[in-house]
């Protein structure tokens, strides 16, 4: 989050107000007495917090209702439209950037092609991005302060700086820093699953959970957590990273340099070798390997029928140490599943120590523009972190 | 914790009251400026929260220091003797029990042989270790309410069911209510190593950490994690289990019925089972093990390397996954970790992905009486979570 803007922002100026404001956002429409309730807040203390978000047009009122026979109560509400935020993801292909509003609601979505990986020209289409994203509304190019930005791989939200990222092929890509160079915002560079795992926690079915881990699958495999009421986000920036679990002792060399990661068994790209060496066919596509193994290619299920074997010791190692709620297993993978889905589930179950088995395994599709969502998110996110 | 007995207990009557309670527990003494300060309440807050604990009896106000040209400052400070904590680990052969203070010092300590491991008999020995840890002292017998009783396994705290213990050979054990029938405390059963961990957070260097584990080698392999401020507990009571992360595909069959887990491989158990297949003398014992390997025996030093480098990748899915600043390693399996040191430190910096590897791992020798200084701490933790 180094490089940022001065900007006229929400007046969290406590962690009072920071709970108040997050607690309505994530959860309002809400009376001052419930917030108090849920926070355990004195309602002196929630009145005094909400009043400044109030005045700064953040939050509002609801008309009083009559509730029973007591008090009319009025509702505090997040004005969502008060500011905008911008969320851009890259992939190894395409940009995918977003305009969402307070509660990270998308209200404009676009893709642009990426020419080159290299870090300049991805600095140039993310500039490009933002100009065609605020240029939609006047609305969003008055209201809108901050972008989040997130790759997959290695990334210290911190300094801003993608540290490895495997499908751009970078190290070390001061990205946060450059994109400041060219664009107006205060910026915040992530990890892509950490950042979908922050929308996940304040805007979808995580509201509320103490814990759960959410597992994608696709040319990554990646997890977010969610533990102890906050998304886990590593001493040294690094957390969630299911997909380098060594799960098997004489599993192929990850490109990450170790051994039987379930990312190089289990990965778009590791599914489609493997199939490639199996059938001794190179051009292989993997559409053409999942239509094959849904027709019975004996060799082409055992591809996944292994992958299934190391996605199902991957998510047995996140329920025995870290023991969610439940696991969310999302992706573009999920495309394929049914040809793992059995493997996942029994090697699940005979892996996972005790009741770490009654851990709820979800699956949910996650279509492409919900990770420039997370980005979005993020950029949320910073309000009350500054 | 459900069994437990009415008694006089510190008036933790708020969130606040309990926030101020542990600050100056874990870090007193410290001015009520610093209390408001560290935790983000008012001074005033902070002021109100500690009148009680005052009139109780819990806290008290250190002699007026003058400190530079302000107002005398009067620190609030624990007063550790105004309650004791009784705490029992049971192994697979014997009880160790402790007396300790509000700050977990540990005032006795009694081992007990244990002559059965059915629960009855347990039982029993854990009925007659408290009356001759009480019989310490007459204060004891006053002012002693809490114990706790740890095993190694999957329990579930709220209920006192040990739900599986692979050394006790027990499975769905009501061990805190048949407990409760024999002794007039109020009882808390947990895991032993997420007691530790407890014990680590509050009393040891764990203190002011945001996240750690803390890795225990030996019988069975243990891991207590330390996330986002809180100890993890798993929703479903498991969590921190790196012994039972699966980490070679073809690995033995472990006692937990998955395969090529951490602690079939490494567990001193393990280790010794191996050990006798490689060299065909089933009578081997654990010391003479050690001793051969030190000696240069090649089949045993295998064994050992075996174990270092699963060890080494159940670390490295800690860092990977969790991503805690540091990694102690402890328990009484240090006491051959030359015979394994490198093959961990080489397999966790190869299998941590990215700044994982800038985790620090940390040895500490663990004597068995901290065992049961980690049962007394979570008895102490009763004061709050009441």
């Amino acid at each position: 989050m180094t490089p940022r803007r001065q900007s006229s922002r929400a007046p969290v100026t406590s962690p009072a107000v920071a709970t108040v404001f997050t607690t309505v956002l994530t959860q309002g429409p809400v009376s001052r007495v419930d917030v108090a309730r849920r926070t355990g807040l004195s309602s002196a203390a929630v009145t005094k917090a909400a009043r400044p978000l109030i005045e700064a047009g953040y939050l509002i009122e609801r008309d009083s209702e009559q509730s029973g026979i007591g008090r009319p109560v009025s509702p505090l509400e997040v004005r969502a439209d008060r500011e905008f935020f911008l969320g851009v993801k890259v992939t190894d292909r395409e940009l995918i950037g977003v305009v969402t509003d307070l509660r990270a609601r998308m209200l404009v979505t676009k893709f642009r092609p990426l020419p080159s990986r290299k870090p300049d020209a991805v600095v140039d289409g993310i500039a490009e991005m933002v100009t065609a994203l605020l240029a939609e509304s006047k609305a969003y190019k008055q209201r809108t302060h901050c972008l989040g930005v997130t790759v997959a791989g290695d990334v210290d939200r911190d300094t801003g700086h993608v540290r490895y990222s495997p499908f751009l092929h970078w190290r070390d890509v001061a990205l946060g820093g450059l994109l400041a160079e060219k664009i107006d915002l205060e910026i915040t560079v992530d990890n892509d699953v950490k950042a979908i795992t922050v929308a996940e926690r304040w805007f979808g079915d995580g509201v509320g959970a103490n814990s759960f881990a959410l597992v994608t699958l696709g040319t990554g495999i990646g997890c977010g957590l969610v533990v102890n009421g906050g998304v886990v986000a590593g001493s040294h920036g690094v957390a969630g990273e299911i997909g380098h679990i060594p799960v098997f002792g004489d599993g192929p060399v990850c490109h990450c340099g170790a051994t039987g990661c379930v990312e190089a068994i289990a990965s778009t790209d590791a599914i489609v070798a493997q199939a490639r060496t199996a059938t001794g066919e190179a051009g292989l596509t993997m559409a053409e390997i999942v239509t094959g193994a849904r027709l019975g290619d004996t060799a082409l299920r055992k591809v996944f029928a292994r992958a299934g074997v190391a996605i199902g010791r991957g998510l047995a190692s996140v329920a025995n140490l870290v023991g969610p709620e439940r696991i969310i297993v999302s992706g573009e993978g999920l495309d394929a599943y049914d040809l793992f889905a059995d493997e996942i589930r029994e090697t699940f179950a005979t892996q996972a120590f005790g009741a770490a088995a009654q851990c709820e395994l979800i699956l949910r599709p996650l279509p492409f523009e919900e990770w420039a969502r997370g980005a979005a998110a993020i950029a949320v996110q910073t309000l009350f972190l500054s």
